[in-house]
C-alpha cells in the first residue's frame, strides 16, 4: 500500500496501522470525584438580557468561523467562504457558518426594491415584489448546498489539509418559501416552454438554465433560511433553491426568470462549470450531486487528543435522494463498520453519522463511504480518476483518507 | 359573542365576521411585467469574502430580534429573552434569536475550566470535563423548549399585545450532546436511587429535582445547538436537555447531578414553578408541556397587509408526543379548516403549519387547536381556568385568539 500525503510518500504497513482499533468504546473517559472548584462566574451577576438583542458565540469559540483561500480565487469579491464542518455535528448549518460562494461581491439588496420578473415564453409575464411571494403558499423543506467545485482541489492528490477546505463548500439549512411551480404557473408556460434562466441581481449577473422538469419539480423561491430571512450573502432577499444540484444554480439575488425553448449555454455553464475530460471535451449540464461522506472528526483541524473511547463523527449526502447506509474504515479499506445515522434522515439532505471506536495510539487510515437509496455507492477517488481523468475541477466525490498519527495529528492522504 | 380585547370590550358580530374569509386561495398576487430597475447593488462590486468570517442578518431586518419586557422581572439579571416567532417560519429557531430566561445573569464560562460532577448514590462518584463529554456516544435529536411561564401573563385575560410577549419563551433547535443515561451509567446508580438533583454552575445556582425514568430514558447533556457549541446563554458550554419537560428544568451550565432516593424540593420547584390553585394549594411537579399552538403570522406585530390570497403560518408542539393535527378557525370557533403540517413532524419538536386563505377585508377572529398524538386537545382558556383558576402563572396551554380588523391591524383578543 502507497500512502500519498502532501509532504510526499510515506509508506505505511497496514498490518501494523489495523492494530490502532480496537473494539466498539465500552470504557470510560471520566476521573474519579474529588472537588470541584466554584469559578469566578459562580459568585458573580452575568450580564443581563438587553446588551443581547441578537446573540453571538462565546469568546471561547471564535475559531469557530468560516475560512478562504487566498490564492484560490483573483479577488476577494469573487471567493468563497467554507464552512468549518470540523467543529460541527448534526445537520443544520448555523446561519453565520454557512458556506457561500460570490462571484461580484456581496450585494446589499433593499427589500422594499425587490423585484422579480417572470418572462420569456409564458402566457402573461409578471412582476413580483417580496410581499407577493410571501403571501403564497409556502414550502418548508431541509435541503444540502454543495458547490460543484467542492474537493475539486483534491482532483491531482491530496492537497488542502482540513476538511474546512476540501468539504466545506457545503451547507444545510431548512429553507422557507415558495414552490418555483406555484410562480411560473401564475404566469402560464407555453407550449414550447422547456427550459428556464435563472438570473441573478448582484454585479456579477450569474445565471444558469435549468430544464422545465426540474424546475416543476422540487425548485423553491426561498426567503428564509433557518427560520429567520436569508442572510446578504446568501442571497437576500430571494435565491433560488434546487435541490440536490450544484450549488451554483442555486441563484442568489435572483431577479429574473426567463422561460425559453433551449438552454442558454451561458458563460457559468460553458467556460466554467463543465467538467474537462482528458481528451480535451467536456461534460455538460453536470447538475446533480452524486453521494458523497467525509468524516469530519478526526480531521486535519480535529486530532485525537486522548487514546481509548473516542466517537468518529461525519456528514454524507446524497443529490439523488436519502442515505441509505455509511460504511467507515479505521485501516484504510479492509475492514469496513457500518455506521450510526442519526434521525431525522431526510432526502437530498445532509446526514450525520457516528462510530463508537477506542483508539490505542497506533496510526490509523480512516475512510468513509456512502451509498444511497438508489443504491449507487460513493466511488474512490482512483475510480473516477480513472473515467474522468484530472482536469475536471468539479464533482470530486470520491473517497476522502485521513491519515491519524500516533501523535494523533491527523493529516490528508491518498492510498492505492 | 363577547370578545374581550385590551382595549376594553368589543361587540363583534360572527355573521359579519365570517364574511371575512373566502375559500382557499386561488387568485394571483404579481403585477402585469413592465421594465424592472438596474438597482445600485447590480452596478457596483459588494463587499468580499474577508469581512465576515461570522455573518450577521441583513440590516434590513434590525427589527427581528429578542426583546424583553422590563416590569416582568425584578432586574434586567434575572430577566427573559422573547424569541421573535412573528418574523419567522420552519420550526429551527436562528441561535442568534433563541428565548432564554437566565436568574442570575449570563455566566462567562471558560470551557478549559468545565467540570461535571455526578455523586450522591452512586457506585463511583465521577468528575467529567467537556473533552470527556465529547468523546463518548453522541446523540442528536430536534427539540423544542417551553418555558412553563410561557403565555403566563394570559391567565387573567389578553394582556400583551403579540406573540413574541405571549408565546415566545420557547425556540426548536437540533441538539447535540450525550445522552444522560451514558453518564450516569458509568457512574453507577445505587439501587435506592431514585430521583437525580441538576444544578446550574451560574450565579444563581439554579437546581431542579428529575425522577430517574425521565433521567434515564431520553434526557441529554447538550454541548451544541444547530451545530456549533451552545451560545453563552443558552448554558455554554454544557445544558441538560429534558424533552417535553418545562424549560426551566433543562439546566444551563450544568455543574453537579446528584442521585438521591427522593426530591429535593428546590426553591425553583416550591415557591416558584408550582401552580397556585384556587383554594390556595399548589399544584407540584408539572413538568410536561402540553399540546399548544399559535398562530404566528398574521398576528399583533405581524398584520395583514394585504386583501385577496394571504398564508397564515403557525407553530404547534407536544411535551407528550407528535403533532397529528392542527385546526384553524377565521371564525372564532365556528367552522374549522384543518391545516397543512409542514415535514417534518418529530416527536417533542416544533411543527410548522399553514393555511392558505383569501380576505375580503372584513374582520377575522383567528384560533389554532392542536391535537397531538395521544388524542390530546389544546384546550379553551376558559376550560383551563375553570379548572385551575387564574393563579397558575404556569402551564397556560389554553387556545390564542387574533382579532384581525378591518385594517389589517391584529390584536390579542378573548372570546367566551
Amino acid at each position: 500500500m502507497t500512502i500519498t500525503g502532501r509532504r510526499g510518500f510515506l509508506k505505511g504497513s497496514l498490518a501494523a496501522m489495523g492494530g490502532g482499533l480496537a473494539a466498539a468504546a465500552t470504557g470510560g473517559t471520566a476521573r474519579a470525584a474529588g472537588d470541584i472548584k466554584v469559578n469566578e462566574w459562580m459568585k458573580t451577576l452575568g450580564e443581563g438580557v438587553v446588551s443581547r438583542p441578537y446573540g453571538l458565540p462565546s469568546e471561547y469559540e471564535s475559531h469557530v468561523r468560516r475560512r478562504w483561500v487566498e490564492w484560490l480565487t483573483a479577488t476577494r469579491e469573487s471567493s468563497v467562504s467554507f464552512t468549518p464542518i470540523q467543529d460541527l455535528d448534526g445537520i443544520v448549518t448555523p446561519n453565520g457558518l454557512c458556506f457561500e460562494r460570490h462571484h461580484g461581491g456581496i450585494a446589499e439588496v433593499d427589500p422594499s426594491e425587490y423585484r422579480l420578473m417572470i418572462n420569456g415564453l409564458v402566457e402573461k409575464p409578471l412582476i413580483f415584489t417580496l410581499d407577493d411571494l410571501k403571501r403564497m403558499p409556502r414550502v418548508n423543506r431541509f435541503y444540502f448546498l454543495e458547490c460543484a467545485a467542492n474537493s475539486g482541489m483534491e482532483w491531482r492528490g491530496a492537497q488542502l489539509n482540513g476538511c474546512q477546505y476540501t468539504h466545506g463548500m457545503i451547507h444545510c439549512l431548512q429553507y422557507t418559501g415558495v414552490a418555483l411551480k406555484t410562480v411560473l404557473e401564475q404566469a402560464g408556460i407555453r407550449p414550447n416552454g422547456k427550459w428556464i434562466l435563472a438570473e441573478g441581481g448582484d454585479a456579477s449577473g450569474l445565471d444558469r438554465s435549468i430544464p422545465i422538469e426540474k424546475a416543476l419539480d422540487d425548485c423553491m423561491l426561498a426567503f428564509a433560511m433557518n427560520g429567520e430571512a436569508l442572510r446578504p450573502e446568501q442571497g437576500y432577499p430571494v435565491r433560488l433553491v434546487v435541490p440536490g444540484w450544484e450549488g451554483n444554480m442555486w441563484i442568489k439575488w435572483i431577479r429574473r426568470i426567463e422561460v425559453g425553448d433551449e438552454p442558454w449555454h451561458t458563460r457559468e455553464e460553458t467556460s466554467k462549470y463543465t467538467d474537462l475530460m482528458e481528451d480535451g471535451r467536456s461534460r455538460r449540464f453536470t447538475w446533480i450531486m452524486d453521494a458523497k461522506s467525509v468524516v469530519t472528526s478526526p480531521s486535519p483541524q480535529a486530532p485525537l487528543k486522548y487514546k481509548g473511547v473516542n466517537v468518529l463523527s461525519g456528514l454524507a449526502w446524497s443529490g439523488r435522494g436519502k442515505v441509505k447506509r455509511v460504511d467507515v474504515t479505521f485501516d484504510g479499506g479492509r475492514n469496513w463498520v457500518e455506521a450510526e445515522l442519526a434521525p431525522p434522515v431526510l432526502s437530498r439532505c445532509l446526514t450525520r453519522f457516528h462510530v463508537n471506536f477506542e483508539w490505542d495510539g497506533r496510526p490509523l487510515l480512516i475512510q468513509s463511504r456512502c451509498i444511497d437509496e438508489t443504491g449507487y455507492i460513493q466511488p474512490t477517488k482512483d475510480e473516477l480518476r480513472a473515467v474522468r481523468g484530472t482536469n475536471s475541477i468539479y464533482h470530486n466525490n470520491g473517497i476522502q483518507t485521513w491519515h491519524v498519527m500516533a501523535s494523533g495529528e491527523v493529516e490528508n492522504v491518498e492510498i492505492s
